[in-house]
């Protein structure tokens, strides 16, 4: 049995904390540390941007050279340590080594992450005293660890799963930040998964891989990928259940993918300025990659976007997007259905506005009345194949503008 | 001598008007007719969306049949006859043959254009006024002509060049409607240049296909691509000046080029809701095409526009667009500098803030001055090869939202 929780309790051999090093103005928490206490065996899937910032590089590195002793990930907010450099690669190491330090592990044990503003240095004795505090703090402060990530984010972000195995019972949980430059290709946020089952290396990296697909990079909140996007998942193994063969892995990867698409959702929800919920089902398109192309495309459109913040059923905007998403389309083999909600029925998703190449006579009122609501999903049948991808986006409002607008004062 | 003038006098050979034909509802001019007295050697550009509307495909099938005796081009706001079916080609055909009989000339020597609200079938009993009544009002009225092809645009954009050759002095003059959906690829719009010079037809094309490489595909405001986006360029020879050799090409080319882009930075400027114009002067990229895909990311990034809104000099935003253009792209290798205005120094292109992938240690102060101003341009340097391509583009407002949230209603 797999059982989601809004929250997380604990999860054997893992602490974590969440402490305010001085980093944000308002005293609020701003640097966290997650520790196992035993080596985990880790995976990693980062940005595609070519502009990789500090943390990236070191963390694409120590994962190369050895991802089975894996002890702790430590974050900050306030500066990215994006394009700064050599400076910014000795700076994410010296954050690493203080970690260590304070955990009494090897620096090569430690991986960092930063969010905040691009071409900033981290500033050093605050992210020193962020170690130490952190490491104080530990224990079973997720929620802590969550808000510490934040940046722009209204709310933490946390979640975790039960699995009842054969084998025992044990947990999965996940902390996430993310709210604007939420893009196509790998999500643009912080997300840490742990769990206590045991998993070898090369298993934890194909079971963070496809949840990846179908969860962070299935979120589209403005269509910009950043210099930082990093997911990382850790197993240490505490709990006793060791899953090798086929069904645990079956259970744990159904178990994963449902934890990171609800922290997935949590970003969009979370997304800077979003008023209203929209999930894309995009389906028959020609392959399940024309079906992401696609939906990708109609959900990082502003125009799009500006019409779903509108609650303007708008739906030439959504097929012209389809159109231009590099994808083969036909709007003549298409039809598109509009429904309140987040849930995508199957047989008639909602309301049929569009089929085939042409409007149908929907009344434009049973159409706003739909739209008004605060989750929306359209389901667009493309008419060419048996490719489908379920994308999971949002409006952009005036305050996406407002806040973009004076990020940094 | 090639002089541009923000206005168009007249064109031999060339009538134009616009009139009130009950589509839009204030009374506003919403229908245009610019017709030719004699035969037209004729070009065009179409949009790249696999949704073409049904002016689009009739355009497209009538200058592949024959593109050597066009005599006319009409144009309609309101309903942009896009995903219309069967029903909208027939329309579109129907409203070339209304302003065929009415200029008593063959249906096939008639282009159509439309715009508006995608999905939407042309009132065509509205379209026949139009086709009349513009018929009736055909003289030099090449402002109403352009008032009426607007949407949300905010004043009518055109623009004429006058060219003194060795033959003897001919005009170019054009029209150009579009402030939304104005993307990368063949920015959105509709725009119709004339020409009283005397082209063959292959010329014609190949001079439209260069001038819109380094105009319309140029600029920037939302990244959406339209349905309906067509550039035509209509020849009559009428001054009875006979370009054929190279000179004489590569002087209209010239012209041609200074008024494509006259034209594309209108749009531009009249941008919905824009309060910036911002140039995106991309230099030593790989090649000229990564030099196009860098500028177009940048310019098409709501984060880097919002940051533009908020006079935010949020260059990490620039660099990390740059880093997912789908381009070969260094950081490391990449400097950045930021000046007001519109022209791009050579030599020293304003303060430089981003050298060789790390920040320089200009002053914040000193960039917000720069970026308070109206005109901001950027140059930035890859340091890969000697590909170049500028870019034009604009912020992203309130009013954006505002005018895109319920365009419809």
């Amino acid at each position: 049995m797999i059982k989601l929780n809004p929250n997380v309790a604990s999860v054997e051999g893992f602490q974590a904390a969440g402490v305010h090093a001085g980093l944000k103005k308002d005293g609020a928490l701003d640097f966290a540390l997650i520790a196992s206490e035993s080596d985990c065996a880790t995976a990693g899937v980062f940005t595609r941007n070519m502009v990789k910032a500090a943390p990236v590089l070191l963390g694409m590195e120590r994962l190369q050279r050895d991802a089975q002793r894996i002890r702790a990930v430590a974050i900050n907010t306030i500066s990215a340590n994006a394009c700064t450099g050599a400076e910014g690669l000795t700076n994410a190491r010296a954050m690493a080594d203080n970690v260590a330090a304070r955990l009494g592990v090897a620096p090569e044990q430690v991986l960092v992450m930063s969010t905040g503003v691009i071409g900033t240095h981290l500033p050093m004795d605050k992210i020193r005293r962020g170690a130490e505090l952190a490491g104080d703090a530990l224990g079973n402060h997720w929620r802590e660890a969550a808000a510490a990530m934040m940046t722009t984010d209204t709310r933490p972000k946390l979640a975790s799963v039960t699995v009842e195995s054969t084998q025992g019972t044990y947990t999965l949980a996940g902390v996430v930040k993310g709210a604007g430059m939420i893009a196509p290709n790998m999500a643009t946020m912080l997300s840490v998964i742990v769990t206590d089952a045991k998993l070898a290396q090369p298993d934890v990296q194909r079971a963070l891989n496809a949840a990846t697909r179908h969860s962070y990079n299935r979120i589209v909140v403005d269509g910009d990928t950043s210099t930082n996007d990093t997911v990382f998942l850790l197993s240490n193994g505490a709990s006793g259940v060791d899953i090798a063969d086929d069904h645990g892995l079956s259970q744990i990867q159904r178990a994963l993918d449902m934890l990171a698409q609800h922290l997935a959702q949590a970003v969009v929800r979370d997304g800077e300025g979003v008023t209203k919920f929209v999930t894309l089902n995009i389906t028959n398109a020609e392959s399940e990659a024309a079906a992401e192309r696609i939906g990708q495309t109609i959900g990082a459109s502003v125009l799009t976007k500006s019409a779903f913040y509108g609650s303007d059923a708008n739906w030439g905007r959504i097929v012209a997007a389809a159109g231009r998403a590099n994808a083969p389309f036909d709007p003549d083999r298409s039809s598109l259905w509009v429904e309140s909600g987040e849930s995508v029925s199957e047989s008639e998703p909602g309301l049929l506005i569009f089929r085939s190449g042409t409007p149908t006579d929907y009344l434009e009122d049973d159409a706003a009345a739909i739209m008004a609501a605060p989750s929306i999903s359209f389901t667009l049948d493309c008419g060419m194949g048996d490719g489908r991808a379920i994308i999971w986006t949002c409006d952009i409002s005036h305050d996406y503008i407002s806040i973009n607008g004076d990020y940094r004062s």
